[in-house]
């Protein structure tokens, strides 16, 4: 199988012209993030992805036939036959924090084959990202209590595995999604449905037969139809179980005031002295009912958390963007940069790093410089991921880049972590940057604009 | 390759409680859609896919060993070793119109097989409905002026290629999405991005070197440093490209205010006698933003639209479900439902048929009824898909569903086309129907609830 096709058409045509011209020359492009969705911060995710695209993207026999089909020159064609990318890649290791303008992977290549994996870079890494992003602000907003995500259902379709992925990488501890268990290795987690319920004669009925079939893993969902009604006879069952030396382990809330309910079931759980048993609450949350929930003294000990987490809703996408920042000719730099009506859309010349400075093992403030430039006290947050075409950085597992988003988090100060109105986290602009920004801008202007 | 994970943990371990406590009914199950996101209508989708699951359906062997490690029942996982689904599905086709709390599939089987399929059906129904939906709303908007779909970059994840399918049964004409023009037919379009630009010395010599590759298939993106100098620059080109007998194609716009420069740049096009040459816009269009470039007499021939499409934004999911409605047991129908603390989240008990009343070649009303029942002089909607677990209807080419949705929206009055304010669609219950319900109402709240 190959991927060399998952990409817009636009790049083929344009590594044709750039061919047919022999304009093929070292190239640079940034992917970084112009703005964030919700909140202050991006959990970067999908790198992995991106790393083995890149080492294993070739055309097959099929790619090159479909192309023919569509008007391709046939000795581009035959260049595209002995294609792969032999450029290098810096990028920030998945599970990084970043920011608005930072480049979060810097690809350096003969133009034609950055080119061609702009629109691979820019599916994966948009995606898993934003994902992830949410998932940081859903744990955050359960103030310590477990999320199990369950969105496969309401998931962008095969976009389904991806998802549970980066909500695992944001912080989430499980998935009804078994596919994402068997694949990557994802704890899954889940009960009963309302269908199971309703398909008996009566809910205690199907109470207890869910019971005598998991008793050592019993979550009874209460809510079908009247979620105090429905606490008392899981209680019932709860004591059934306890004569059996099992524990009922919980029961879900999924509809109605989940704060109000939950602080009723716990006392009819209570009085019954079933302490034990815990409370899931799920339908339609997101991090800003978890945090209102929470704040309501909600007796929730576990939240589970569907559509909102998979798709990112009410913002679905990332808006990440893939510049080029820079082409090498006759062995000259000529650093290149995009203008545009809306001055948002423009972007940051040159080869570039990112920096951090870090204080007392907390996160102080980032600086994006030009590659010759060494801010004082910063630690370089780009690192070499691909040379030559040959993945050179180590492939993290899952839990290893789950654990790097944790200690990161913890090193991102409080106040850049809220919910709603968090400040910017201050990302500056070395002088060699900014004194070339003025001077490309300028030189466009009288070039391509005809301004003095 | 086996689908049979891509389901929700808590489906299989119902099955293994349906199992073990011998509960395995026939049942029936609806995927409808509670509500609408935007509109008054959905265009179903997805169907080919889930008929292709249903007849495949199965457990390999690394299923099976990866459910054991969970914890499963060994002599249950002996049940899923021989699973197959022979039940019946009744459904609308691919590329029906369809409205709140109308079955677009029924499901019969004994329950452990109809609920196993649950999860797929809504993770493709709901993805594929909600972006055919969306696509036929852009193209309303465009008034007849082409789509081009170009949101791979912006897609989720995997999600792309069902995404680009979606929008070319809505309605758009091309997609950028190589892969999904090599795998699914679907015409291809798509021809620089300002890094081409960028990358030439100067604009002009850009826009020669594309012209150079594709004579005959050139469009130029002119808003790189400013739209009109652009504009401009492309006219040059266009004629030159006349002096060797070729015709440009197009300019493309891509920032600023689009309906403004369109007109702009339509005038000097038209002074160069460049009035054959087509404007393209993009730009985080969506159809609200088209329909008010129309209004504004904005001079574009065709609208490249990307995030939107793709991902459904602002609302990136369909709260579609799959509800139990009925269960036989000793050959006696048992209707089901669910109550809840929010009355939306109830559900319509019974076997049911839907039907449309068709006037003057019109959509009038639907009815939703029992299966016994037949209305007067309407059409029944849901079509026999699966028998006995095998396809018995027709799956038709992509090119056929689009179609089918063309007509299918040429009927439907433009009232309910409406992008905004549209009034809600007559959607009836039958006589059997409502007096049913109250029946299963009053039931439950007896049973269950204790009241009188």
């Amino acid at each position: 199988m190959s991927e060399a096709l998952r990409t817009d058409l636009y790049q083929l045509t344009m590594m044709q012209a750039y061919w047919k011209s022999g304009h093929n020359p070292e190239a640079t492009f940034d992917y970084f993030v112009r703005k964030i969705p919700a909140g202050s911060y991006l959990v970067t995710a999908g790198l992995t992805f991106v790393l083995d695209y890149i080492e294993k993207l070739h055309f097959e026999d099929d790619d090159l036939e479909y192309l023919e089909t569509q008007g391709f020159d046939e000795r581009f064609l035959d260049v595209l036959r002995g294609f792969r990318f032999a450029g290098d890649i810096l990028a920030m290791p998945e599970g990084s924090i970043a920011f608005p303008l930072e480049p979060i992977i810097r690809v350096t290549a003969p133009i034609m084959e950055a080119q061609l994996v702009e629109t691979f870079i820019l599916n994966k890494m948009n995606f898993s990202t934003l994902i992830a992003t949410k998932a940081a602000r859903v744990v955050h907003a359960a103030r310590g209590r477990g999320i199990a995500e369950f969105g496969l259902r309401r998931a962008q379709g095969d976009g389904h595995l991806e998802a549970t992925r980066a909500t695992y990488i944001g912080g989430c501890d499980s998935t009804s999604n078994v596919l994402a268990g068997k694949n990557l290795g994802i704890p899954v987690s889940g009960t009963m449905a309302h269908s199971f319920v309703t398909s008996f004669d009566h809910e205690i009925d199907s109470f207890r037969a869910y019971a005598e079939a998991f008793p050592k893993k019993c979550f009874l969902l209460i809510d079908t139809y009247d979620s105090i009604e429905g606490a008392k006879k899981a209680a019932i069952v709860g004591k059934e179980l306890e004569k059996k030396g099992e524990r009922l382990l919980g029961v879900r809330l999924d509809s109605g005031d989940l704060a109000e309910l939950s602080i009723q079931v716990r006392k009819i759980l209570d009085k019954a002295e079933l302490d034990y048993v815990r409370i899931v609450a799920s339908g339609d949350l997101n991090e800003l009912k978890i945090d209102k929930l929470m704040s309501r003294g909600a007796e929730i000990d576990l939240f589970g958390v569907g559509t909102e987490l998979v798709t990112g809703r009410p913002s679905p996408a990332l808006d990440g963007i893939y510049k080029l920042s820079d082409v090498v000719e006759h062995g000259r730099h000529i650093p290149k940069m995009k203008l545009s009506e809306e001055t948002v859309k423009a972007t940051l010349p040159g080869k570039k790093l990112v920096w951090r400075v870090v204080e007392k093992n907390e996160f102080i403030k980032d600086i994006i410089s030009l590659e010759n430039e060494s801010p004082d006290n910063a630690v370089p947050l780009l690192e070499m991921a691909i040379k030559n075409g040959k993945v050179v950085c180590d492939i993290p597992s899952l839990d290893e880049i789950k654990q790097r988003v944790r200690g990161n988090l913890s090193r991102l100060p409080e106040k850049y972590r809220k919910l709603e109105d968090a400040p910017v986290y201050p990302v500056e602009f070395s002088p060699g940057l900014i004194e070339l920004r003025e001077k490309i801008v300028d030189r466009i202007r009288k070039e391509e604009l005809r301004l003095k």
